[in-house]
Formats: structure tokens, sequence, C-alpha cells
């Protein structure tokens, strides 16, 4: 009870949408969120779960005793069940299973057909659907009944259930009963593939004009259609992941997971990077007699690397959002490399020169201020080429360069800036 | 017309919506770009450079004749002028407010009275407003006019003009004509302000089952709402500012910006990171004599700082992104930096011992790994620390912490590393 009391969350709890709730779950410890979820009603849950993100949400799933489940998946539809199927036990979803009516385990095990990263996955089933020769008197009788959320249009489909076209609802009013629907149909709207990337459907939606987009099969079959509200959650997750992945985290790490968990995914990163680290000292150790004689090396070592890498950073940040944006494509790949090429030059020598300078007056020695000139000048040119090259052939092998494009940036480099600086010095200043 | 064929730009132009313009304009180098730009149909222009990023729009809007911007500026409306006006040059603004009419003008001067920080500078202004005793006749008699896009509800006012409810236009078929729409206003839609924050109020709308949401002012006078098509704008921008950010450029940034231009704006990025390695440099530089001596710490010294710098952004995203989901309050930011720390302590111990063993293996010095053991232990614990704690002073500072708050951390598991390392190497290795 103290517990709430500290972090404040024991009023908000009914008064809540699931949203905020589950934001407030999120950010608290362990063991007051468990027990706030404790007092989340349980016809709320299901869709406080939907919300959460994969880690916290593990974490209050396995604390809710077996017997609760059968009342919280009460209503479930396929779309929910799809939200947290990742974190569900097999048993769970099972009773899940159990919960829903024959057509929502359809959508479910439809769904399930895509991956993740297709839109397939992610489709909404609440249609408005008649046949391609309903006239405006059926449309009107349609609107009688309540609708589903995000709705804007009908669908009109032929006999072999395959899209034909969309009417908005709006465009009905004021026309004549016996009117064909075709005749009021949109001009323009875009059909998805089901098997279409997720994340550029869900910016197709946001883009289209529309509240949401239909989704066909290969054999243009309508299968549901993606609302904003769902390509919102995509584009959203999206970017988290991006931001996240920088760090080597994902986009469902929990503020409040416990230490050993936290520590444990965390460690896997700081792995690879101490390999990094190590390959780049194993090169500074090609080195040893030129460090022991020409110590200002290695004071100024530090700073020949960092600027390759904050240097190649900027490319890579330029060229990973061209990519996430389908901007940087073969026909331009050459150009962006030339200016980039340019870019860096033009920093190159200033800051070549800037550094220079520093150097010069800071150790007494020109030549040692020319040698770490042309280390900054090589690094920042090799930045710039790392910086567009690497994210495109990673994106070729399918690795996400947001995850893995910094570490390996950065140990070009290092390399590239030790190996540099300490080999020219190993010439002219031995 | 080479250069058209190469970058596969030329047939597109026709066929193509304003949105996969902007995007085809911002991929391509400024000539083709210019090129391209001249063959959109003026009547198309407008809604092309609304969708475009600022730098990119810059440089198509400075190749645009004079003797063109009265027909491009032919239909232009406030919210449209508001997304251009911050790239355009004042003698352009005057030609676009002349051409609006009196009651765009007026929106576009009430929107310009908030920041863009603020919701109250992005509104939509195409409402479906009724009195407050409006019956449902009246609101169906609405719908048979022209809807403006993304309108779902009525909004209801009284005669001082303040918002009182808001009806779903699904809600109105099937009932009686002269029931008052009052009878079936939504219990909890949101009513944002206009002086709120625009992100927060952006993702309010995205996570509210609406779409959109009333804006009113300080006495609930309704300004206008805020729909989702705006809301997915104003969201991604926040992240792709986000992840520019990091690399010290703006959401602006354009992909074939000139090479002065790109240059100059990443050199100050550059020259900010310069200070901080040579401030590392100079902590370095204290410990020359250690360095002559013990030529295998000037080896290892980067192994130290950069495995303090990785956990440190681990640390620094994971509360960067809390803070930007108003997950990270004062009620849970002490929770957090213990479990920081413990985090941090328990990947300290485990990254000392094998950086610790392999130093030795490497020198075959069991000093050389204690020391090095040591420092690592205090640099990711420094670095636990300065994550969670930086961030918060950061944002309280009103300085985007995703803008410079990885610069600092750098800074600081830089130093710490160098200092612990070769000050225990001073101590213990000479």
């Amino acid at each position: 009870d103290d517990l709430l009391q500290d972090t404040g969350i024991a009023n908000s709890i009914a008064a809540s949408d699931p949203e905020s709730l589950a934001l407030l779950l999120e950010s608290v410890p362990l063991e007051p969120r468990l027990i706030s979820w404790q007092q989340v009603p349980n016809a709320k849950k299901l869709d406080v779960l939907v919300e959460m993100r994969g880690d916290p949400r593990t974490t209050v799933i396995e604390s809710t005793p077996k017997e609760e489940w059968e009342i919280i998946f009460q209503n479930v539809d396929a779309e929910q069940l799809l939200e947290i199927s990742d974190t569900l036990p097999s048993d769970l979803l099972e009773i899940a299973l159990a919960a829903m009516g024959k057509q929502q385990r359809q959508f479910f095990q439809d769904a399930s057909q895509y991956k993740d990263e297709q839109i397939g996955h992610w489709l909404n089933h609440e249609l408005l659907v008649l046949p391609t020769n309903a006239k405006v008197r059926d449309g009107l009788r349609l609107l009688r009944r309540e609708l589903p959320d995000t709705t804007e249009c009908i669908f009109l489909l032929n006999r072999a259930g395959q899209f034909s076209a969309a009417v908005k609802l709006s465009s009905l009013f004021g026309e004549p009963d016996h009117l064909p629907l075709v005749d009021l149909s949109e001009d323009y709207i875009s059909v998805v593939k089901a098997d279409q990337d997720a994340v550029q459907a869900a910016r197709e939606v946001q883009t289209s004009g529309y509240i949401s987009l239909p989704v066909v099969d290969d054999g243009n079959k309508l299968l549901g259609r993606v609302d904003i509200v769902t390509a919102c959650e995509l584009v959203n997750e999206n970017y988290e992941r991006q931001i996240m992945s920088s760090a080597g985290m994902d986009e469902d790490e929990d503020l409040f997971s416990s230490v050993p968990t936290s520590a444990k995914k965390r460690a896997i990163w700081l792995g690879i990077n101490l390999m990094t680290a190590f390959l780049a000292s194993w090169f500074i150790g090609l080195f040893e007699a030129t460090l022991q004689e020409v110590v200002a090396l290695a004071i100024l070592m530090p700073v020949v690397a960092s600027m390759g890498g904050i240097a190649g950073s900027q490319t890579l940040t330029l060229i990973v959002r061209g990519l996430a944006l389908g901007q940087v494509t073969k026909s331009n790949r050459k150009a962006l490399l030339d200016k980039e090429l340019k870019v860096g030059i033009l920093n190159g020598f200033i800051w070549a020169f800037v550094v220079g300078a520093i150097a010069y007056l800071w150790f007494d020695s020109s030549l040692l201020g020319v040698v770490i000139g042309i280390a900054i000048l090589l690094n920042i040119i090799a930045a710039a080429i790392t910086g567009v090259i690497l994210p495109l052939i990673l994106s070729r092998l399918k690795i996400d360069p947001a995850l893995s494009g910094s570490v390996i940036l950065t140990t070009v480099t290092d390399i590239v800036g030790f190996v540099a600086f300490l080999g020219l010095g190993s010439i002219f200043l031995l």
C-alpha cells in the first residue's frame, strides 16, 4: 500500500484508459506494478495487455493467477490475441483460442500464416462489405447497424470475394436510392497486398488520406483492412526499434526489468563491443615501440578515433533514414557517395588543419601536427565512405543497419584512425 | 534530360501523389531535382512543397521563378501556409497571404500566435459545428454537404462559441429527427488545449480511438481540431528529430544538400566533439610519465573508455525514451537509478573479470589485469549513474537529451575511464 502511495498510482487505475494504464504500469518497478495490476478490473485487463510493451507485459502475465484467464479472455478477438501472442505461454494461448468464436479463430489462424513483418499479420476484420452490384439503398441500410471504429468506406466485392471498389460512406448522402454504389467509388484508393512489408503498408495508410485501406491476397481476395490506429502503432514501434537498436536494445525493453534479465540482455551488446575494442587495441599494439618513444601519440589517439566516429555516424544516420524511407536506391547511391565523399574531404581538411595546429601548439612539434592532420583527413574520408557503403551492404544482407551499423562503423574508424596516426607517427616521428 | 533518365524519375511525375513526389524529389541530387521540379504541374506544386522536408524544400523554393508563385498560391489555405512558412522568404509569404481569403488569413494569424511546439499551431479548421440545442435533423442536413476529410464528429457549441459536446456522425442514423444531438454525445472524448505540447497532443489523438479531437483555448472556445493525419506527421517528425539529433543533425537535413552547406552544418557537431576529445586527451596527458613506462596502458585505453560508453548509452537511450513517453517522473527516478546502478554493478563485475583475464593473458601481468578490471568496473558504474541523471538534468534545463546527451555521456565515460585506468596504473604498475 505504501508502495502505491509512493508512486501515486492508486487513484489513477479506475479512471484511466487502457493506453495510459499501460504506460503507467510500465513506469513503475516490479513490485508496485504487480500490486497495481491486481487492482485493474478483469474486464479491462485484456485491453491493457494489448497496449503494453513485450517485456513489461510478460512480467504481469506471469503474475496473473491461472483461474483469472478465462475471465480476461472472455471477449478476446483475433486482433487482440495476435498483439499479445508472442508473450503468451502456450497454455494461455489455448485458453484464449477456446474462448473465441469459430470465425475469430479462423482470423487468428489466417493472420498467423503471415510473418510479424507482413501487414497480413495485423489486419482489422471488422468490415462493411457489399456485393459489387449493390445500390445506395443497400449502403444506407448498413449504416443503421453499429459501425466498426475507423470505418469510412464500404468495400464492394465480386462473387469470388475479390475486391472491386471502395465507396465512402459520406458520398452516399443525397444520392438516389437506386444508384449503383460502383458509380460513387473512390478512384485512387490504394489496395494493399497482405504479404507487403507491414511498416511500408502502415506508412501508406498514414499518407493515403484514408482512415483504412483494403488488404487483399495474391488472388485479389479481400482479407481485411489496415486501419490508421494499427498503422500508427506499427510506424511508432518501428521508430522505437530504430532508436533502441542503436544502443543494442529492442523496443520491448522494460524500464524496470529485473536486474539479472536486464544485465544479461545488455551483456551481449557489451560483449560484441568488447571484441571490436580489443581488435582496435590489437592494432594499437602493433605500434608498441612507437608509443614508447612518442607518448604524445598515445595522448592524442582518442582525438583521431572520435573525429572519425562522429563524422561517420552522421553519414550513417542520414543513409539509414534514407533507406527506411525508400529514398536511397540503386539510382542515387553513386551520387550520394560522391556528395558524402566531398563533404568528408572538405570537413577532413578543415579539421585536419585545426587539430594539427592545436597538436603543434600543445607539443611544440610541427611534424606531430602534420601527422595528426593527415590521420584526421584520412579517417574522416574513410568514415564518409563507410557511412554510405556499410548500410547498403547490411541492408542487402537483410541485417538491420540501425542495429549493427554503428558498431561496425566505429570499429572501422577506430582502426583506420589508430593505424593511420600511429603508422604515420612511426614513419615520421621515430 | 540524361540526368532524368538516369534517375528514372521522368515518368513518375505525372502519376505520383504529392507525398511520393516529395520523397522522390528529396532523393535525387540538386540538378535533376530542379529539372524535375519544373515539370511538376503548377497546380500540384503547393501540395508537394507541403510534404517536403525543410532543407530540400528550400532548394526548390529558391529555384522557382517569382512569377509562378501567384499560380502556385492560388488556392493556398492557412494550414498549408503554416507547414511551409518557416522556409518561405517574406516576399513569397506576402504573395500567399494576399491570395488567401479573409478567414484563412485570420486562421493563419491565430495559429502564428502559438509556437511550433504547441498544438495550436497545427489546427485543422474544417469543422462540422452546430449549436448545443441542435437536433438529429440538423445533423443529417449537414451530411448532405461535402464533408471535410477525417471528419467523424459534429462539435456542439454554446452561444459563446465554447465547446460543449461531440456527436459521432454514425450515431445519427436510425435516430428520430427531433432528438436533441446532445443526447447522442460522446462521453469520453478528450478535449485538447491549444497551448498543449504538439507531440503530446498528437499522441493523444493517435491513441484516442477518434480520428480527430477538438482543440480549445483557455476560455474553452473551440479553435479547431487536430486530425490524425496531422498527428501522424507530428509524431513521425518527432521520432525523426530524435534519430537525427543523436548524430547532431536535424530532421530537415537534405540527402543532397550542397557540399558546403552540408559540411558547415556538420562541422559544428564535429567541433563540439573535438573539444570533448581534447578534454579527454588532456586528462590522458596528466599521466604522460606512466604511459611512457607502461605502454600496455596506452594499448588498452580504448577498451576501458568504450565499455563505459556503450553501457552508458544503453541506460541513456532507455531513459530518454521513458522521458519522451512521460514514463520517467519524480516518483520513479530513484527506483530507476537504483535498478540501473545494480545492472551496472553486475555487468561491471562480469566484464571487469573478462577484460582483466584477457589483459593478464595478453601482457602476462596479473597486476595489469587487476588495474584494468577495477577501471572497467568503476567506469560502467559511472556510466549507469550518468545515463540516468544526465537526461533528467538536461530535460529540466529544457535541453534536448537526445541531442546533447550522448556527447556529454561519452565525455564523462572517456574521462572516468582514462583517469581510473591510468591513475590506478600509476599507483600499481610504476
